[in-house]
C-alpha cells in the first residue's frame, strides 16, 4: 500500500490511512501518570501488571494467561513460537497481516512454513484447512500445527461465533491449535455484539494476539494463553523475543484502561458506527464503487487515480490495490463525523470534477 | 540476580535494584502528551519522529541514522544483526548484558557465536581481541566480525575516551566493527565529563545501542549507525525483528525529550552523585566491603545474608554473587539523599546488629 | 505424493517413483575406489577435490567457484542464504521443490520468505517476477532478492536458452540475483542440446544448485556461483550448514566421474529417451490420458485409482494428485527399454481390466 | 589448528593429522557394492536402511530409535534440536567440538546458547553442571536443558562408565536430558573394554550422536535417541536441516558394515594400540614432552616448532597450541607400525637436530 508525496505536516488533521494514526485516548494517558509514581520491581513483578493481570483474568477468565510486550507482530510471532516447532506450518488467508505486512518475522523467528489460503474476504474455511492435512507425516512437508484467524480481518470482515466455534473443533480433532490475530478483535465484537470471553476462550480459541494500539492505546498489546501449558515457558519466548519490557507497568495501565468500563467497546463502537455513515455517504457517489462488505471499521471502494490525488489534499488515506485503484479508509475512535462527512464531500467532487473530463 | 520473597506493595517506594525501576521523568511525559494530538503516520513517517531524528543528528553528527525502539535488547541484537552474517562471532565481555542477561537473543536472531572474555571489570582490551583472530579464515571457526563495548560496564565502570579510540583502531585494522552496548552511556559520559558525540562516533564507533529507558524515560531506546552503509537496510530487520512501532512518535519524543537542554546529562550527573555518596556513607560501616571501584551509579560491596534480609524490609536491590553474598546497590536520576541515607543508616545498623551476634 | 501398500523387497527391480531410486553408476563407484587409497587431507584440502574442481572449472568456466555437498535441499538452501538476508525473499514458481517438498529449510535456515508462482508448467516469466517488486522499500515486506528457476522444472519441462537469458537480464536489471536449482538439469540440457556452461554462467546465472544423485551418483551435489564475491564466505555457510564433508574426496570424484567423458550427457540422454519411449507407449493406451508435455525424464497421466493398484503390483510410481489421479513416472539413467515396455504393457492390461468394469 | 605450507600430493601417505584422513575400510566399499543393485526407495523407506536400523538395535537394544545422515555436526546439531528450544542452553566442555569447532551451528540452527565449562582433560562433573542451575526460571537466562558429554573427549579421554552414569542420574535429577558425542566412543569403548550397549542407553543416555566417519567408513553417521518420544518428529528435522539422504541405503549399508563382526572394535583398538605405541616411542625422545594421558588414539606433546617443521616434510599432523607448540597426532585404524616408528623415528632426528643448534 501507498501514500505518494505526501509528508505529515506539524498540524494534526485526522487520517483514514490506519487506526494507528490516532494518538492515545486520554484515559490511558491518566492511566500512565497514575502510574508513574515511585520505583516498581522491572519485567512484571510490580503491583501494576499484576492488578491488569487481574482484570484480564475477569473479562477473558480465570485460566487465562496474559503477557503484554510491544507489537502486534510480536505478539503474533512470539504466540505461534509457542505452540510450533520449525517444521510445522501455521494455515492462514493469503491476506492475513502475519502473512503480509510483517516482513517475514515469522518465518524467521518461529523458522515455520505459512500455508495460505486466497479468499475475497479474509475467512477461511474447514475445506481449506483440511486441504493441507495431507501433508501429515510426510517428512517432506512442513507439519501443519496452527490455524491462525484474524477477527476481523485484513478486510474488516468478521467470523461469526458459530465460524470460530467450527473451525477450534475442527482443527482440535485435527490436532492443530487455533491462534487468532485480534488486532480489531474490539471492533469485531462491538460489531457481531459477541463479549469479548465468548468469542475467544469460550468459543475454544488455544491463544490469542489481543490487541490495543489499533484502539487507542499509546503502544500496547498482550498475548493470550486460554491452555496453561501452553504459557508455561512464554516468558522465555517473550525475552528471547526482544518484547519484554523492563518497566512494564506501563504496558499494563494502558491495557488495564482499556478494559476498564468497556472503554475498548465504546471505542470500536464509535469507529465502526463512523465507518457505517462513510459507507453509506460514499454509496452516494455515482461511479464510486464500495468493493466489499462494511462490517467494521474498514471501507474499500474504487476511486479513480486523478480523484485520489484530489481527495489526498485533504484527507490521508492508502491505495490497498494499485491496479484496481482500490483504496482503504480506515476509522478510528476518534474520527469524528466532521471528518466523515469532510471525507466524503471531498470525494463527491473529486469524483464529480474527474466525471466531467 | 535474586530478590527474595519480597512483593512490591501498593505503595511506592524507592529502590536500589535497577535504575529500570525508576518512573518517568515528568518532561518525558510532558512530551508524550504534547504529541498526543490528532492523527499521525504510523511507522516512523511523522513529523514528530522526524524532528527527533533532528534533534540526535545535532548531537552524533549529521551522518548518523538513527531508529527507535523499545528495549536494550532488541537494540543490541538487530544493531548487531545488521553488522553480521550468521557464521560470524562477536567479541565481548563475559559480564556483557548480551551474553549474561539476553536469554540467548543474539544466537537465536542473528545466529552468531559468543566469544566471551573473563574479566573483573567488564572492560575488554586489545590484546582479549587479539586471541580470537586466531579463528580468521578457518571454515570451521565462527569469524570475529563485531566487537561490543559496554560503556559504562555491567560493573558500572568506564572505558576511557582513549580506550574507547584505541580499540576502535584496533578493530578496523582487523576488519572488525565496533558496537557500543550504551544502556549506561549516559553515566559513563557524567562520569567522564566527556561530550557523547566524542565519546561515541568520534571515538571510531560503527553502531551504538543508545539507552533511555534506565536514565528516566517511559520506555524507548535507539540504534544509531554512524556509517551510512550500515543502516541502509536496517529498516527491514527492525520491521522483522518485531521492534518497529506504529505509533512512532511516542518513542521518538522520549529520546528528544532526553536530549534537550541537557536532560540525560543532569539525570546521569544526578544519579552518579547518590551513587558517590552511598559509597561514602557505606564505606564508613566496619565490616561492609565494597568490592568494586564506583564510577557512575553502581556499587558492588559484600553484606553478610542476615543484614541483606534486615536491610530488605525497607530497601529493594539484588543479590550479584550468592556464593560472595555480594550485593549491587544502583542509584536513579531520582535517587533522592533521603533514600542514600536511610539505605546507609539500614545498612549501618543491620551491620552492626548482625555483627553483635 | 503417495506410495501405498509397498514395501521394497530384498529383490531388486527398477522403479518409476524416482530417479533418485537408482543405484550408482559403475564409473561412480570405480572413481570412490580409485580414491579410496591412502590418507588425504579432510574438509577439501586434498588432491581429488582440487582435480574434481579443476574438471568443473573446465566445464562451467575459470570463474566459477564450486563447492561439494551432500543433498539437493542442502545445495538449494545454502546457496540462496549466500545470497540474502532474512528479511528478503526468494521468487519461484509454487510448485520448486524449495517451496514444496523441503520441510520449511529455507525458511528456517536463511530466515527469507517465499514469493511463490503458481504455474502449469513450473516456468516462471519476467511479468510474474514484476508483480513482487512493488514491495521494493517497504519496510513491511520481505525484500526480493533472488529468482530461483528450476531446470527442468518438477514437472520436467525446460526453460529455453532465450527464456533463462531473458530471466537472467531482467532480474539484474532490478537488482536481483538468479540462482537455479539444476536437480535435473543434465536432462534440460540434454532435452535441449545445449551445452552446461551455456544454459547456466553464459546465461547470466549467478548461482547454481548442480544435481548429481539423481543422475547416478552415489550421494552428491554441488553449489557453483558464477561471481567470485558470492562465493567468497560460501565456506563457512557450508560449514554452519552441516554439509561440510570431511572425507571430502569421496563426495568430489563422483562429480567428477559424472562430467568426465560425457557421462552426465549420455545418462540424461538415455533417460529422456526412455521417457520419450514410454510416453509413446502409453499414448497408444485407450482411456489414459498423459497431463503435460513429456520434455525430460517426466511422464505426467491420469491413471484411474483401481488401475494404479494393479499396476502398482509390478512397477512403482507416485501418485502426484490423488484428486485427480493423476501419476508421475519418472525414467532414470538406469531405466531399459525391457522396463518401459513392461510398464506399458502393465498399464495397458489394468486400464482394459478397469474399462470392462 | 594449523597445518603450514603442505599441500597433499597424489602420492597416498598415512597421516597423523586426523583418524578422517583415512580412507574406508574394504569391507565397507563391499557393503556399498553389494547395495549397489537396482532401485530402493528413497530417503530411508528401503530394505538396506532397515536391515542396517535392525543391527543398530541389536546393538543399542530395541527401544533405540536410529537415523541416518551425514557429519558429525549433523549429528549433534539436529539431535539436540530435538531435545531443546531456543531458549535453552547446553551445558558441555569449553573443548567440545560442538562449541570450538562446528562454526556456531547449533546456535544458528537450534538457537540455543552453550554454557561451556573449561576443563584440562574436556570432561565436566556434576559440579560444574550444578553451576548453571541457578538460571532455573528466571526469564533473562537461557534455560539449561541438555547435558552433552564427548566421549572420548576431545583430548582423547574417556569418561569412565560410573562416570557416565553418575551424570545421567544427576541430569535427569534436575530435569536435564544428557546427550553424547560420540564420533570416537568406539575408541573409548575399546579402551575402556565396555560394550556399546552398556556406556550408552544403559548408562542412561537419552539421546547419541554415532560416528562412522572416523572409524573406517566412507561418510556416514547417526543419530540415536533412547526414549521413543523424543524420536517421534526427528525425521522433520533432519529434512528441514538438510541431512534427509534420498540414497539413505548408501549410509544405512555403511553403518551396519562397521557394527557387523565387530569391525566397529577392531578398527579402534588398532588406533589405539597404534597411539600407545607411538606414546612409548615418543616418551624415549629427550626434551619431546608428553602433556596429556594418552587413553585412545591421541597423543598431545610439546615439540619445538623449528623440529615441527622437519617432521612435517615426512608426516602430517597439526598443531593444537601455537604458543605452547603443542602439537595433537591422531591415529586411524589404518595406521601401520611403520608409520609409528617412522613418525617417532623422524621426531627424534628432528629433535636431535634442533637440540644441537
Amino acid at each position: 500500500m501507498k501514500i505518494d508525496g505526501l509528508m505529515h505536516s506539524s498540524v494534526p488533521r485526522n487520517h483514514f490511512a490506519s487506526d494507528n494514526n490516532s494518538p492515545a485516548h486520554p484515559a490511558v494517558i491518566e492511566a500512565i501518570i497514575s502510574a508513574n509514581k515511585g520505583h516498581a520491581l522491572g519485567y512484571g513483578d510490580d503491583y501494576y501488571t499484576q492488578r491488569a493481570c487481574e482484570k484480564i483474568r475477569q473479562i477473558f477468565g480465570k485460566k487465562c494467561e496474559p503477557f503484554f510486550l510491544f507489537t502486534g507482530t510480536g505478539a503474533n510471532v512470539l504466540s505461534i513460537s509457542a505452540l510450533t516447532r520449525p517444521y510445522n506450518a501455521v494455515i492462514c488467508a493469503e491476506s492475513a497481516h502475519l502473512n503480509t505486512a510483517e516482513c517475514g518475522a515469522l518465518e524467521k523467528f518461529a523458522g515455520v512454513k505459512l500455508y495460505t489460503i486466497p479468499t475475497e474476504t479474509g475467512k477461511i474455511t474447514t475445506a481449506d484447512i483440511e486441504k493441507f492435512l495431507i501433508y501429515n507425516h510426510n517428512q517432506h512437508h512442513s507439519q501443519p500445527k496452527v490455524v491462525s484467524l484474524t477477527q476481523a480481518t485484513d478486510f474488516g470482515l468478521c467470523y461469526s461465533l458459530d465460524e470460530v466455534r467450527l473451525i477450534c473443533d475442527y482443527a482440535h480433532s485435527r490436532q492443530l491449535y487455533v491462534h487468532m490475530d485480534g488486532a480489531r478483535l474490539y471492533n469485531a465484537c462491538a460489531a457481531l455484539e459477541v463479549p469479548l470471553r465468548e468469542m475467544t476462550v469460550e468459543a475454544g480459541l488455544d491463544s490469542l494476539s489481543l490487541g490495543g494500539t489499533k484502539n487507542g492505546l499509546l503502544g500496547a498489546e498482550a498475548v493470550l494463553f486460554f491452555r496453561e501449558e501452553l504459557a508455561g515457558e512464554f516468558k522465555y519466548i517473550r525475552k528471547q523475543g526482544m518484547q519484554l519490557a523492563s518497566k512494564m507497568r506501563f504496558l499494563a495501565v494502558q491495557m488495564e484502561a482499556l478494559l476498564t468500563d468497556d472503554l475498548w467497546l465504546t471505542n470500536a463502537r464509535h469507529a465502526n458506527h463512523m465507518a457505517a455513515l462513510l459507507r453509506d455517504k460514499l454509496a452516494e457517489i455515482p461511479n464510486l464503487k464500495l468493493t466489499r462488505e462494511v462490517q467494521t471499521n474498514m471501507i474499500y471502494c474504487i476511486i479513480p487515480p486523478e480523484s485520489i490525488d484530489i481527495i489526498r489534499q485533504s484527507y490521508l488515506f492508502y491505495v490497498f490495490d494499485e491496479i484496481r485503484s482500490e483504496v482503504r479508509l480506515v476509522t478510528s475512535y476518534d474520527t469524528t463525523e466532521e471528518d466523515v462527512l469532510g471525507l466524503a464531500r471531498e470525494a463527491k467532487r473529486a469524483m464529480a470534477d474527474s466525471g466531467q473530463e
